[in-house]
């Protein structure tokens, strides 16, 4: 049994910190690195990408709305053209900072906002893809599990990777529980490694009403702005690996 | 007899339009297109950089400090570390932009203040030099025909441009006039364009006290910000043209 | 009869030029000036705000979106607390720079999609709203003829101008035909000017179906962003005052 | 005996945290205010201003250079009219804020490069001089104590107010001890406890060669953007307070 981990890096932005990039590098096989649009700076996301070499784990481009103020969080309504151009300058200057720090981008996860747009709106979706596939078609999009953005990708060629949240409570439908709900997010570390266990080992999770669903899911995402969530990863991987998952890239032979 | 003829291209940002990108590309061999911090956002200079592959003009990455409201036009002390990324940064956004258009960034010509600060400020072109040879060596330097930059460039082992401005006074010493007096700037076409005649076939400038002096350039800057400016580059490469120069860009075989 | 004539101005940015300010404010009597969110850099905003004070110009605070590159014109989403904050923040900006300029800010107009936004959503109409109360209930805010937004804010104790759009096309229901009809903007300028006439004598305007409908309007919005823009402004102030309008600001006593 | 602490607050921007402005309210007597240049978002400074409203300490607009990926810390060369313009806009910026949280801005400290530039370069002192004149010449500049600005914003009419830092160390001549060198900082909270109640007692303060040397100082400076931080600033009150000092603003009557 094999599975990613993945997590947000890259997110510091000047004299600002934000996660423990370092830290968070040990634990994941994925690293979605910012772009400089909803966060991230050159020299901080260069010395982001050179850590993530350093340690062999793989990069991704974590694109986003121009939107730092907003951390990418809120919803923008760019034209096509305005949207298609905004990935593609956010992954090309990705790829140069990793030329430089030794490795290279390989596949790319939406932020935020845009993250929750595409998963289900095909005109922004389309606009993510074609920006994909202007730059480099060979990129994988990792995306939520579930939601029609994967497949819309398929249909244009896109290899991808469907993506569950660790810490995250389900639907019985198997769509995310809204933030808006008290019970979203799961705090518990010990039960949130479990039910990646319980993931990985049987492609079930459980909802929120109790009932199992499934969930084919090809990579979790983890979290790492704050002590609290760096713990929660740092179980999760541990979990994991005591079960006798491996821990690995979605990347076929991501050694770089 | 050849020479490359460059301009400042892809400088509007969102609703403000700058220059006259369509005609400037049908004078020019060679387009320094901005890369965002200056000036330029991916949706303007991806348009710039399709029509600039579509006429066969090369490209060049003409990055700039991080100062849109000062156009890149202010001094600026970034540390190493800083410059570095930056430029990196924008020479990959450029890259991802320039492949979705069809064509890729061969050269960097560095922008406004940091244009005129790395040709004499040895710190500043070591960072600059240093973030070209980490995403690119294969890239070229274009810089301020007579200064040092253009040595340490080479000392490192990057290919360089030198580069005459048409529209400049001389000194003596072949350094550009300063703004600040009366006559750094000619306005008359017929004239500029004889200069650059005399230039080619000569290798020699006429400086501001009347002497003629020396000044190896391998390309010469055309400007397109105005009416005038688009006028003055169209009668310097008629004037080169019927001089029986021909006008190609400095790449080697840059059919692209 | 008297009326009043706005247009939005001070939105040069930086290197890059918008509008001719110099000539719309010798048309109009209410100026909406950019505050740096939309459009607008400090430097270029006082240098208008003078302009307006030594013609005796209305000031106004053209409020946006943070969103310089789309100039104000998507559609965000920013909470409450944010655009409270937003608002009085552009507010207090602008007042700083008016009180230099020897002026003062005697209305707002919310710019692009905000203005478009809050016409009709009642959640961003009373952030604006609450944040122009915060910072000095005695402004008054310039919102669409017939739109929700006017009485909003009448409720909540501000004072309001009507504005109808001079080169707009409006529907049978009093509403702005939608930019993406082909007949949204008209480009006669005596046609407009003669409009305009017919509303400030007869409070009516013909709508797109050649029917006549009323619209109660305070003041009348022309636009300077082109030379085309500029000649209608005029054309429409010398209709205006060749049927004995007298163009004066809403604002009581505006001598300033 | 009195004296005024004051810290620089306000200074997360979005999603980034930076210091511990509600612990930091109750030790400072004065909140130096970012103004959105360096640090700060709207949202952001609305709250340290409600903050500081709710236990009356006094207020200062902290303007800095726009470089908000340096913080304001890299020199940059603006022109007069630019930065004229953009302390006038920052202040403006900072007194709506205030009002909505009912307080009032009653000092400038500029921050960062500019603030250590204005201290011995008299024509961009002059430019900040001049921008608070402009907005309101009842303003206080609050400056490096023993450096020439004081004197030309007295000279200009300005109130000023001449600052102390706490845990810098000074040389022999009276100017803090460059960052480049090992000493520049303390970091013992007793021993600059204890040289706080000196310069309060006498005066003076130790230079670092030991000697004594006399410092007018109307303000300490204490930082808030690390627990240490915080725990020294805690330290310099308490032995203030111990030693008999009534900690209060400057401003006279500014129970606000």
């Amino acid at each position: 049994m094999d599975m990613d981990l993945n997590s947000d890096l890259g997110e510091s932005f000047g004299a600002w910190r934000m996660g423990d990039d370092a830290t968070m590098l040990e634990v994941v096989t994925s690293a979605n690195v910012a772009c400089g649009f909803h966060a991230g700076d050159p020299t901080g996301i260069l010395n982001t990408l050179r850590a993530a070499a350093s340690r062999g784990v793989v990069v991704g481009a974590h694109v986003g709305y121009p939107d730092l103020v907003g951390f990418g969080r809120r919803n923008m309504d760019p034209s096509s053209a305005e949207l298609v151009a905004d990935v593609v300058y956010q992954i090309g200057a990705l790829q140069g900072l990793a030329t430089a720090a030794g490795t290279q981008v390989r596949y790319v996860k939406p932020h935020g906002a845009l993250y929750n747009t595409i998963a289900y709106d095909k005109r922004q979706a389309s606009d993510v893809i074609e920006g994909i596939l202007a730059i480099d078609p060979s990129l994988v999009l990792m995306g939520l599990a579930g939601t029609p953005v994967l497949q819309w990708a398929q249909e244009r060629g896109l290899a991808t990777v469907a993506e569950a949240f660790a810490d995250r409570a389900y639907t019985p439908e198997g769509s995310l529980v809204s933030r808006r709900e008290k019970a979203a997010v799961l705090h518990d570390p010990e039960i949130v490694g479990q039910r990646m266990v319980r993931l990985v080992e049987t492609g079930k999770i459980q909802a929120i009403d109790g009932s199992l669903i499934a969930l084919q899911a090809d990579s979790i995402c983890v979290h790492g702005d704050s002590p609290g969530a760096v713990a929660m990863a740092q179980q999760v991987r541990q979990q994991l690996e005591a079960a006798g998952v491996s821990l690995k890239s979605f990347v076929a032979g991501s050694s770089l």
